[in-house]
């Protein structure tokens, strides 16, 4: 498997507001709106680059969650390879569209949409949702409302920033500043515009341990049910 | 995928020995060799029970490894589903199997012995090795050396308890008692004896952390080559 594969790759660290001390929860909604801006060019950039098939775009928010500088920061790591996970929701989703003719998370925002229990909040543009079989307690997926197979269709950073914000101030508000981890999937450049995957960002606060079970199982362990997490996401004051 | 999942199972846990100060590597060899027989046993016993497909043994050792017990302790979660891991190895498995008619963990051994490099340490019945892409620094992972598809097909404890606490004790050597998971797999109840499979048991020292890039990936960032963190484990004195 891994023998053809080779060593190029990029890594780029992003800083999304030149003070020290505020967070992507705190921080202006311009600085988010401008980091969100930024992702896009430099995937963009990088694209160019024939080796790149994925850019990864993540952020470690605090020292549980793996953050080695205090400044708030976004990272970003191109790869000649499409990660794991991706190729596994691109797999999945590619299948459940041969069967039904539909992107399977146009139907679960729908679906969602429809029954309210999971939903944490929504504008225009974008929802944030607590996923049916979250891996740790307040996961947060937030999904552009319309079919969009990539990051790069989106130019609509401002919806985008102020859902992002807001779903990080709920979170802050609710479990005390939790360390956590956010990345961003999107679809790989050599299938970028597609109907059957549908970008967006996966949050997870850092609450539980990984521990045995999970690395020998690749299930996880998970106390609190969705429904709940979202109930007191959407009942932050914030 | 999800809703058929009904949600019988089990959960014990294994004391492997009556003193509250003595771990895996520091206990006698009779505890550790009647521990391994306790997870034989009970692994028996739980397959009795048609509604489980599988029972996942694994050991958290340290607090930042996900302990919540000071006393060293072994669990066990009996599923009615057959892990997502395990799965994939098997998939896996018997694809090399179609293709080789050979057992992919046979052949692992074999060209491991051979290239030596990897090879940690080895007993008549055993042998331990840093895998060729290891998840984290100092991966370890022990084999019987002929093959055998279950846990329940082996009936020398002694020779792996041997291994194991050998094994352990390196890693408190050289990694100065480190927090460490530690997971049993072996085949489902419901395909036991195949020659496809090779049960083995997996020992992942809690030195690095899993952050957005490994969520968001599913890829593993391992500063540690595994032929470095193999002359450090075979150099250890103990």
């Amino acid at each position: 498997m891994f023998d053809k594969m080779n060593g190029v790759g990029a890594h780029e660290v992003i800083i999304e507001c030149p003070d020290h001390n505020l967070t992507l929860s705190t921080m202006p909604l311009e600085s988010v709106e401008g980091a969100l801006w930024a992702f896009h060019n430099r995937i963009k950039d990088l694209k160019n680059d024939k080796r790149l098939k994925y850019v990864l775009v993540f952020k470690n928010e605090g020292d549980d969650a793996g953050a080695s500088l205090e400044h708030s920061h976004t990272q970003l790591i191109a790869l000649p390879i499409v990660p794991h996970l991706v190729q596994e929701e691109l797999i999945n989703a590619k299948q459940y569209y041969n069967y039904k003719e539909r992107c399977i998370f146009c139907d679960i925002i729908r679906q969602e949409s429809a029954n309210k229990k999971r939903v944490i909040s929504e504008n225009d543009e974008f929802i944030a949702l607590a996923p049916f079989a979250p891996r740790s307690p307040f996961e947060t997926i937030i999904y552009p409302k319309r079919h969009e197979s990539s990051y790069l269709l989106n130019n609509n950073p401002r919806q985008m920033a102020q859902m992002l914000q807001q779903t990080l101030k709920q979170m802050d508000k609710v479990l005390d500043m939790p360390p956590y981890n956010m990345m961003f999937h999107t679809s790989p450049f050599k299938d970028e515009i597609n109907d059957y995957y549908h970008w967006h960002i996966e949050i997870m606060p850092k609450l539980t341990k990984i521990a045995g079970f999970e690395w020998g199982s690749g299930f996880y362990i998970n106390p609190t049910p969705p429904e709940e997490a979202a109930e007191f996401m959407r009942a932050a004051e914030i």
